[in-house]
């Protein structure tokens, strides 16, 4: 019902039909998500959660692991990339310490979603404990309840984690079925080499594993916090009806991890972006999903969703502000 | 030694290099065109030109002819898309009447570029005389110096004017010496049997064409008013060095005139967007254009420019207010 007034109306509107391309599909899908002919976005908040990876250890990025603190605090300082584009487009930037490995100081505006000062290896045995998985599930899912109590619709999720691109490529590769050496990428700039090396431990890491492929015993043997804390939220923002903005890689991974647990989620997901990062285009192509914008980015930190975010307003915006043919009187197709 | 500075400013800030992706390309070269590490976009416009075909009658169009001088009112009366789109971002829009076929009532904010109610149709003869060609240049050159004058420097230029895909196309075949057939698509939305005669249509019109590859006589021939306009406005854009929004394939087509003319324009114009429009992706390509967007558009009015244009303040804006690896005290690549 609402998705045939939705139509209509987006097809009276003074342009020939389909013209505005994927704006019309957003269109529709915000629409359809928020239950209305005349959707409003409204406080849009993009949360970052951030957390350390023991497999960094093994020598799989291009970063040292205090890079992850150190850009926390670059978050928190108003100076990183996600900063400039939430204020470009009034976006609430919410930070999340998931499990980094430092002590903030206490009086940060720091959201608590610690775990752990970063996650075990996976290279000999499992990232966290089944109860930790939960609860970053459940971390996330409250970070959501919170946001949605100040009214907002519209929620974007990014991430900082330094190693989290081998979490994310070895769960793609295991819950897709697709060769490990497709999912794995540059991250923030592995030459050939090291390139190479990460490919290794995460072959050993992958053959060492003796579980099942159950989502919750992966998510627990592979995951980060901030990609767990993450899926948890992606649940919770679905059931609550919001529209969800996915940012890139990893954000995709945490995704796919929340869709497995609930396919349902699919229609409130906007894909903000195709990455740069090498297994980005194929985790979308195997979830049917059409990225908003193709810029070559590769930062995390959810800058692909705050970049894209103005198109989904554009597409609120034509739906309420525009003519339809009748009311500015233009004759239809000849 | 400006690229210079800009390459390492860009380099330093906290992100791993490049990591940007089209972004980091964009605020080079707009830090490049305005000629500072520092640089701020002033005084937004956008232009629409607007024009009747000739053409138009042989049915080429799956709208009717009236439908240019209805969109007129509708953006006057702030009902199109394009109104919308630069609402939203800000952009002062600037409606030019460069040729309809229609006496608008005096008093409208409608900016005077009339040659004549519409061209000839260049089936059989040219689409306008060589003086009104030259003069389309010079009126369009007039709007931009007056929009200079309030400080503006960056523009983005559209079109309205049913028709006017078979001048772009016929314009882009001889100019690039592709195949007419590779350069015709279905514009505001053609059956594949109307498609079949806009071919054929203009085939015949090319081969009645006698003259050379003069530039200047091929846009005389082929041309419509708006699109020579909207050359003379690029190619005056393009001598005050102002950032210069490419829309989609009038626009497009309008720029590969000016290109032809000026050659230097290269280094201010940004390709908005990949339309949805056939022939467009094809001379992306022959001009070596990066795209910022690929939204499968096919609307024209400049609605390409207005949605791109907060990317172009995203990169001038990750410039200006990023922090540096030195200032956040954040490690560099190990």
């Amino acid at each position: 019902m609402i998705t045939e007034d939705l139509k209509t109306l987006i097809d009276n509107k003074t342009k020939p039909p389909g013209s505005l391309g994927l704006l019309e599909d957003l269109a529709l899908q915000i629409g359809e998500i928020l239950g209305t002919t005349g959707p409003q976005l409204i406080n849009p908040h993009l949360v970052v959660f951030a957390a350390d990876h023991g497999i960094a250890k093994e020598g799989v990025s291009a970063f040292p692991q205090e890079v992850t603190r150190q850009m926390v605090l670059n978050f928190l300082n108003g100076g990183a990339a996600i900063n400039v584009f939430c204020k470009q487009h009034d976006i609430r930037l919410q930070v999340i310490d998931a499990g980094v490995n430092f002590d903030f100081d206490d009086g940060l505006p720091l959201g608590d979603g610690k775990i752990a000062k970063g996650t075990a290896s996976f290279l000999h045995g499992p990232a966290m404990t089944t109860f930790q998985a939960e609860l970053c599930l459940l971390k996330g899912e409250a970070v959501v309840a919170e946001i949605v109590a100040k009214g907002c619709n519209v929620i974007g999720f990014g991430e900082m984690g330094i190693g989290n691109t081998s979490s994310a490529a070895v769960l793609m590769s295991l819950l897709c079925d697709l060769p490990l050496s497709e999912c794995i990428g540059r991250g923030t700039g592995l030459n050939d080499e090291q390139l190479l090396k990460k490919q290794q431990i995460l072959e050993q890491a992958v053959a060492n594993y003796k579980g099942d492929r159950d989502i919750f015993k992966l998510m627990a043997y592979f995951g980060g916090f901030e990609l767990m804390e993450m899926t948890g939220a992606i649940l919770a923002a679905g059931k609550r009806k919001m529209v969800i903005m996915v940012d890139g890689f990893i954000a995709t991974a945490a995704y796919l991890c929340a869709y497995r647990i609930d396919q349902s989620i699919k229609k409130n997901a906007v894909f903000c972006h195709e990455s740069e990062e090498k297994g980005h285009r194929l985790l979308l192509a195997y979830l049917e999903a059409k990225p908003l914008l193709s810029l070559h980015l590769r930062l995390g930190e959810g800058t692909g969703c705050a970049l894209a975010y103005p198109l989904l307003k554009s597409a609120v915006n034509f739906l309420n502000e525009m003519a339809s043919f009748q009311s500015a009187a233009i004759s239809n197709k000849s």
